[in-house]
């Protein structure tokens, strides 16, 4: 019986897209098209909804991190088939500051104390190369010493800035990711901060945090351009670096 | 014509007021002070209700600070005649922070890296003197240099471990104010960071952040408990200090 009103229901449908004209089948398919769409937005937006209502993002890491590899961060195909010996496929506190680091579409502004880590320069100077804007202001004294990144950036083209008092230290260690994601915290981007130190990085989206330590980047960015300071010559030889600006 | 209905709407009240017996004016005052207590505590719902659509206190603090002095913040008398010679009255990103810290009522945790700084120390010994639970995690290296703080603390009773590896620094800058406020950032308790530096300082009562701060430093607490580390002699005498917990 049941198969009987089945077939019935079958053959009234196909007979009706027989009846149906070339111009009302479009109609259909153009309907179904719309609600499609509109369903997708909607589904869009209860997702939004859903993220909205949990908040900005607050997320926070604590070091020392275990070591793993983090060559699917830089290298993203499908199959990579890294070989190296460290363990793969493990989240840690570092890969989660690589993931915020490298989540940067338009512009990273670092503010960092001492900048000796192999994998964070890796990191910029990516960013740097798929055409993010970074900027970087560091310490005048820490700049130099042995290991330091600084001078790795500035030959990739990067624009980076140095506290220019002598007699103060730039003691900040703070990210902006496209100006609305902060990465802060009293971890300097050296390997013995990530992985022997206890340290603490903050990751946050919240406007009220976000805003000032923008505000403070720009201040300290405008301070330290060379174009205001007078230039000073050690030994006969100029020692304030210039940048090109972005 | 007005003087003259206000006239005689005072004379009506008054008549009133003879006519009232005082069992029918203890009514009226009764009933008034319940309106006004009502009131009160409408009020006091509003600017809850107004402080929470906000959300959880958010506060940024750069340094340097100002010298300023803070005299008032410790000794609370209303004319309290104070004669040095820095500026009265002013508030600064260091005057700030001792008012976030001398909020605590019922504890303090204190992990910092580095302190020495004399105003923040007689902060922390005042909070001790007023009952406020204080504990301290600090570097095992940083806390005998000279000038720490770190042995006044221990002198008055409060209690302080340290990082018990030698190989690892205890880098954390943060404090928890009643397990509900998290100060954080990248200034050590040093006068160099808090009179010279570039440094920043974030005080929030967001759940999400003091959460995960607390749970750190309950797990430092814990791993660095001197009962759980055999003890260590240097030149025949014991290099580790052990307290009295609260």
């Amino acid at each position: 019986m049941r198969v009987a009103r089945a077939f019935n229901c079958h053959l009234s449908l196909a007979d009706m897209s027989q009846q149906m004209s070339c111009k009302e089948l479009m109609k259909v398919l153009g309907l179904g098209a719309v609600a499609f769409v509109l369903g997708v937005e909607w589904l869009n937006w209860l997702k939004r909804r859903l993220r909205d209502s949990r908040g900005p993002l607050k997320e926070v890491l604590f070091f020392p991190s275990p070591q793993v590899c983090v060559e699917h961060l830089f290298i993203r195909h499908k199959h990579f088939p890294c070989a190296c010996p460290l363990p793969h496929g493990v989240e840690t506190s570092f890969s989660r500051l690589l993931v915020h680091l490298l989540s940067a579409r338009v512009s990273l502004d670092l503010c960092v104390f001492s900048f000796s880590h192999m994998e964070l320069s890796r990191a910029i100077l990516l960013l740097h190369k798929q055409g993010v804007v970074v900027r970087v202001v560091t310490d005048r004294d820490y700049m130099t010493i042995t290991g330091s990144q600084i001078g790795a950036l500035r030959k990739a083209g990067i624009c980076v800035r140095h506290e220019m008092s002598s007699a103060v230290h730039m003691h900040h260690k703070f990210a902006l990711v496209d100006s609305r994601k902060l990465i802060t915290g009293s971890l300097n981007w050296t390997l013995t901060a990530v992985q022997s130190n206890k340290e603490n990085v903050m990751v946050t989206e919240e406007p009220e945090l976000v805003g000032p330590y923008q505000q403070e980047f720009q201040k300290l960015w405008e301070a330290n351009d060379p174009a205001n300071h007078k230039p000073q010559y050690t030994n006969g030889q100029l020692n304030i670096k210039t940048c090109k600006d972005k």
